[in-house]
């Protein structure tokens, strides 16, 4: 039986803009937009050209390679034809592949957000599409409040998707805008739609999460017919969230009840790469990953001490309802640290050091990480700062030089023009081969005049860092509140390209940067002798 | 038509205490237990006594008025009668009105993990079940593996729920435990048993979320027929969690295909108390609750974007899924840079600022908002700070001091005994009434340590600024790199319970949380004079 296949359309870059306390910038775009595009999405919707000076700013250029690069606007306004309708003539301007327009298709909604009669509003979706298939794009329709607008007057929400689809609209997107639809309903409202006359290879789903069913309400849709589901990554969106990506592609994968009828462009091997695109997605917009997510999250396979875990390790396939490492996440039982030990080796073992399972050493290091994990240090996220203490336990690390302090000063002030400025300065003290050597620098802020500091003089060493460079900085604040312990991550690259993450953790931010920067140089110190095991790996 | 009664029956303290990261104290689940009790669930599983100190000890009297109090437990091993089981006896000696047994379903695990052939566990089955109605109990059989064993041998599976039935068990729990059914499947097996005999009103369902569906599947085998649904207080349990019983209450409640057939012990009144029980629990587990958690979170009813704010406006019905009051939630309309005039004139009105739509002021708020929000600011997560911002661009602000500037030194040094240690001071210079007033102070970091400077000595409102307090520090950077822009958001509470946010952004990190920070400080002041609109509001 030949497969049949589900596009996929990603809607993180519009749609999950509209998620409080979400704002991508362009560089965030692109960055989101270059890993949709990698993991093998079939359609990349980046915004709406010409509503703000960000999305016009990223449509300046086609930001995909593979996916279809899609923006997002409005079908013309009645009264103006297509061709002089001011929001459609920025949209036909725009470097895109394809271009999705929303429409009403809820009568109410045409009266009273419109204010045009229902036979205009047919009349802007006909002529909207005509004139983004003349421009030798792809059209894809969004029919807004599709759901609810079928349950008040089908013959008009029917009207309204046949408008596009008999236009020439690739797609015709049945929204549920407002979230609140069914499964049931949806099942049967797309079935109505498929008996009207538009093929479901010609259908799209758009559920939001506001009864928790975003997932079931797409895969239903799916099920009737519909052959394109928009999402986004880790479900963000407006209010409660779109249909999350992240769970509905393993489970279309992986899950008989489809793969056994559906395919999409993510592959088996793709797939493994599902919970590092979640992740790298979170770490963006500087978030912690949800720990219960489904497929992705650090419990998705982890069992707790109890009547589980015990069985669990007998035969883990009967107590797992996918293989973790399928989408590039592990088991985890927490009533031992027989998985902990294998986690251990292999992270070992990826940066060189061969270490054998019963070396004390090993229960060493082990319990140093969980203990600095309690602190607040997160090893997963700093490669660099794991190597230097996994080296420090297992074996040596050479002696540059000790730190013997360092002060930083911020200070607000009026300044000879009588206008208030913030200067901030560092002062860094070390001892190198019994010497001691002390720099001063002025910074943009605290961080980076300590930053300029350490640099000015590493005495020996000073050439030998010329080309590090800090080219990000993140700063998470745990427990909140007035005991918060700060978090800094700080990600260093070398001359020859490479990067790398340390870590530092402290009541005070100024001391956990400064043992993030440290990290970063020490690193770099022992990349130059070929002593860093990444590059001994390479 | 009579309406049928669907069951609720809470797993919270059972397997919610499953979640990793989650522990719960005697103490914590007495208060959880009167939450659950009084909110007007059925159920209510409190643990497994005999199994752990704390559940033994819950389990010493009865917790609920109401709710059925529920102990957990194993069904007899194999060899040795009811009567001989310890298990059983210690379930059999604590206080509860009803029982519920885990039962092997799937013949793998009767196999792997009993060890007993597929009669003797159904033997056990049959013998714990009389056991506990013979003690005068309400006996429950929860199927593990239901499911996965029906589809590996599907008579097998539908013998052990027939035994439990047969035996006098009241409600037979189908359990998704490895949480990957979808949920046709769900509907189809459920339809099955009920065809084999059981009917729907003595049969539950347990679902987890592992492809994200718990919600969708309980509500399938409803529609199939089962009467009672397992769940938890906000979602929590192994894993992925378990079904959600903070978004499956009142979608049994308000969605039409549901709320037209069903009825639970949750009527309108008591649903208006569903936020405060979900907050509650967060309160309880210490954790800040989902903002994006269906009905409940504080963006399921928030609107950000522009095309839908305004016509939000005009009949927010036909834009909100369910009325928010309706589950004790509210609605929220934002500020940000993608909202249009209706959006801050609807922010505006909230805050008691009356602003005629054509009055050249709010242009000129709109111009500021948007590019300060082009500079890093984020308004629509700092109510306090455009509070501020529009009250001095449309009204008056009294001018309480002056700032004359600060400086922060946070210094890393060896102390009298030799250990390296980090003290941060912070110096305040205000000006008030034309006096320099200059204050200084130390802190666990240069935030603290100005915090502490600048409500040490504010001169004449030293004494209203007493109760302030900062309850929450978040710092994000923007853009990344060497560039970095800090924005700061600091969350401050008041003697009266009254939280705000106020934001600050800077290259400058220290610079970017005093803005905050004095923000906060004439926020407090403001409102001390009934100055502030949320005061002129309650």
């Amino acid at each position: 039986m030949s497969m049949e296949r589900i596009y996929l359309f990603d809607t993180t870059l519009r749609d999950g803009q509209q998620t409080p306390g979400i704002d991508f910038s362009v560089e965030d775009k692109i960055a989101i937009s270059k890993l949709l595009d990698e993991f093998g999405i079939d359609y990349v919707e980046g915004g709406y050209p010409g509503a703000n000076p960000t999305d016009t700013a990223f449509f300046a250029r086609k930001q995909t390679h593979a996916a279809k690069f899609t923006a997002f606007g409005m079908t013309k306004r009645a009264g103006v034809s297509a061709a002089n309708d001011p929001g459609l003539a920025a949209l036909l301007q725009s470097k895109t592949d394809a271009i999705c327009l929303v429409a009403k298709s809820w009568d109410y909604h045409v009266a009273v957000a419109l204010g045009c009669t229902n036979e205009e509003n047919l009349e802007s979706i006909r002529d909207s599409v005509k004139a983004v298939v003349a421009s030798g794009r792809e059209s894809l329709i969004d029919c807004e409040h599709f759901f609810d607008g079928y349950k008040a007057n089908p013959d008009y929400a029917l009207a309204c998707a046949k408008s596009a689809y008999e236009a020439g609209a690739r797609w015709v997107v049945l929204c549920d805008t407002n979230g609140g639809t069914q499964p049931d309903e949806v099942r049967r409202i797309v079935s109505a739609v498929i008996a009207s006359g538009i093929p479901g290879t010609s259908l799209g789903i758009h559920a939001h999460d506001d009864t928790g069913q975003a997932i079931a309400n797409s895969l239903a849709a799916v099920e009737a017919g519909v052959r394109q589901i928009q999402g986004t990554l880790n479900g963000i969106g407006e209010r409660c969230g779109n249909a999350n990506l992240i769970t509905l592609i393993p489970t279309l994968a992986l899950k008989k009840v489809y793969s056994d009828r559906f395919e999409t462009a993510i592959d088996a091997e793709r797939l493994t790469g599902l919970t590092r695109l979640s992740h790298a997605f979170d770490e963006l917009l500087n978030r912690s990953p949800y720990a219960q997510a489904p497929y992705v999250g650090a419990s998705a396979f982890a069992t707790k001490a109890g009547i589980h875990a015990s069985a669990l390790l007998k035969d883990p396939r009967t107590y797992e309802h996918v293989v973790p490492e399928s989408v590039g996440n592990f088991r985890k039982v927490m009533v031992s640290d027989q998985g902990g030990k294998s986690n251990f080796l292999n992270a070992l073992k990826r940066i060189g050091l061969d270490v054998a399972k019963d070396d004390p050493r090993l229960d060493t290091l082990i319990s140093i990480v969980k203990e600095r994990e309690a602190q607040g240090y997160a090893y997963e996220g700093a490669d660099a700062s794991f190597e230097l203490l996994a080296r420090r336990t297992l074996g040596t690390i050479p002696h540059f030089f000790d730190i013997d302090g360092f002060r930083v000063m911020v200070e607000r002030r009026f300044d000879a023009n009588g206008q208030l400025k913030t200067v901030s300065e560092a002062v860094v003290r070390l001892i190198i081969d019994g010497h001691r050597i002390m720099s001063v620098a002025e910074g943009d802020g605290p961080v980076n005049a300590l930053d300029l500091a350490l640099r000015k003089d590493l005495g020996k060493f000073n050439r030998e860092i010329e080309e590090l460079e800090l080219v990000d900085y993140k700063v998470r604040i745990l427990n909140g509140g007035t005991e918060a312990i700060t978090r800094v991550l700080i990600e260093s690259m070398d001359g020859d390209g490479t990067r790398w993450w340390t870590v530092g953790v402290s009541e005070n931010i100024i001391d956990a940067s400064f043992q993030a920067l440290i990290d970063s140089i020490i690193y770099k110190l022992m990349k130059n002798r070929h002593m860093a095991g990444r590059l001994a790996a390479e």
